[in-house]
């Protein structure tokens, strides 16, 4: 996959992208093994059937994993470096939901030469399963990157 | 690996507990193939070595995912849902890097029953590499819980 970076400079308030991708049964197992999360309320049915969610739910911080991705990948794209990140979750995610990231920019903050931009995951019936922030220091010049499919 | 749920009327504001976690060649991958994020700075030497780290850096992403792994497996534990993540990264971990997560309770909301908590996320020379907020709903009683090792 290619991706194309995108400068401070090019930037512009209102400038958008979205970020599209399915969190599959693996992701939820390999959030576990990589981060030491094995909160039950992920990772077993029984539990989680007794908790209010009536079932498993995603890890919330993958749904942060999707919004690095889409800054990433998508906006400012790949040379990104992230500085802070915020994220509300207001809905659970559940496993085979397709959510979709969306990225706005909202400030250019120009002594610094950061970025601020809004957050909002949606799954695939559109209902807004997280909003939040990201403050960035975008790729240091355009330039299209090859990204690698399987790290 | 057996944990203990701390319901909210136990929680004291001043609580603490701490997390300690390498970050793994591994796990930068397992992160890159989960999220999409394969962000060169992460993943490419090559291009890595031509920023300012000089070398690759670890998702900042990663922080909060041991962050998450904290809450559910140390401070209040098992079965807390997590409602809103901030995190400012300040320095960048590289992997290999034994990362110890501080969690302390700030704030006790009684009408809604949620807990803030601070975090500070710091390296194996004990640099502060991130610090911020939690939001959490605390598990809904006091258990023990035996939480899987390898998910």
């Amino acid at each position: 996959m290619k991706a194309r970076s995108v400068p401070f400079d090019a930037l512009k308030v209102g400038d958008e992208s979205s970020f599209i991708r399915e969190v599959t049964e693996g992701d939820v197992r390999a959030f576990a093994q990589l981060s030491g999360d094995t909160n039950p309320v992920h990772l077993d049915e029984d539990y989680a059937a007794q908790t209010p969610f009536k079932g498993r739910i995603v890890h919330g911080t993958i749904l942060n994993a999707h919004v690095s991705a889409a800054l990433a990948t998508k906006l400012p794209g790949p040379g990104t470096i992230y500085l802070e990140a915020s994220l509300r979750f207001r809905k659970p995610a559940r496993i085979g939901d397709v959510l979709s990231t969306h990225l706005q920019v909202t400030e250019k903050i120009e002594d610094k030469k950061f970025v601020r931009l809004s957050v909002e995951v949606r799954n695939q019936d559109h209902i807004v399963l997280a909003t939040g922030l990201a403050l960035v220091i975008p790729p240091p010049k355009s330039e299209e990157i090859v990204l690698a499919d399987r790290p």
